[in-house]
């Protein structure tokens, strides 16, 4: 039994939105599950003294939303530029962790639900009452999840997920750990395909 | 008669190396010239305000050594880690410019057999006597290349060419423009060959 393939993401990240459409069908080409790992890339880039994409100098922030459209395009994903950007995410990665202690395949969908509310429906998925309403709409019991989202327990398991990526090498998102070879960036899919198929290259 | 493609690159640059050995093939399938055009990353850097990734935090610039390495192996292209990295390279790209006006397909030579040295065979490349032993290598005049190195014109010629590469959008290396539109990284190779092929998409 081979592990899970790792899936380390920032809700607000458009490389990660990308590899979210591709990485489950590549994974299951080759028999592999992938375990989906929310974080937030806030906490990861204080920790590393890094900075989101947009937030750099000019002329890559102005390259960056170019690539994140022109890439969108070439991965044949729909894409339309969040009129926010970025966004903090804890909400969602909350609500994905309180989910999945549930019910996987419901996380899952959950997942898709909220990158598409962002990427294509330019939806504001900080906002506690989106999130609210994506998972409404998957048959979740909104008081219940409303209440989850002020626990302890949920914020503390959101933070240990954090402490778990950095500890790991997690530097940005998306961040695919593959038998424990790392792949960053939605542009090293076909290496991770390459890899899957040959077992290390 | 279609604009030649722009390739900017740093000679200190991996990523830049791995381009430099793929991208005039692919121009040559599509009827394309490439315009070679070594910069200094430093300069670019100190006026973005970025540096290199290996002197940046320690998950993302052990990840680089990785990743440098994998990508030269998926890419077919041979790779040794140099021993000083990144090194200093206007002395190699001082002299590119300088064989430039003289001989253009001898400055393409001169450009690879640099790459090489350094990506390959581990040679210190920033020293002024490997430049020279390089390009005499190649059947250059060493006396008439080493005063040339110390000209202004040739060192006027090189800032320029930063300034140029910095007003139209570069921020690292490699970055090459196809009719007006930019690709960052080796990685974007795949998009380059399909923007080609259709014309952009």
């Amino acid at each position: 039994m081979t592990e899970p393939i790792k899936f380390y993401f920032d809700f607000s990240s458009p490389y990660g939105y990308l590899m979210s459409e591709k990485i489950d069908a590549l994974a299951a080409q080759h028999d592999r599950k992938v375990q989906w790992r929310p974080i937030l890339l806030g906490v990861v880039f204080q920790a590393t003294g890094s900075a989101p994409l947009t937030l750099q100098n000019p002329a890559k922030a102005a390259y960056s939303l170019v690539d994140f459209e022109r890439s969108a395009r070439f991965m044949g994903v729909p894409y339309n530029p969040p009129s926010r950007f970025p966004l903090p995410t804890q909400n969602a990665a909350r609500t994905y962790y309180w989910l999945h202690g549930q019910d996987c395949a419901l996380a899952r969908q959950f997942a898709h639900a909220v990158y598409r509310a962002y990427f294509v429906d330019d939806r504001d998925i900080s906002a506690p009452e989106t999130v609210l309403e994506i998972a409404a709409g998957l048959g979740v019991d909104r008081d219940g999840l409303e209440g989850a989202l002020q626990s302890p327990e949920i914020k503390a398991r959101l933070r240990n997920e954090c402490d778990e990526a950095l500890a790991v090498g997690v530097f940005g998102s998306p961040h695919v750990i593959v038998d424990g070879e790392p792949f960053f960036g939605a542009d090293r899919l076909p290496q991770i395909a390459e890899w899957l198929a040959t077992g290390g290259f």
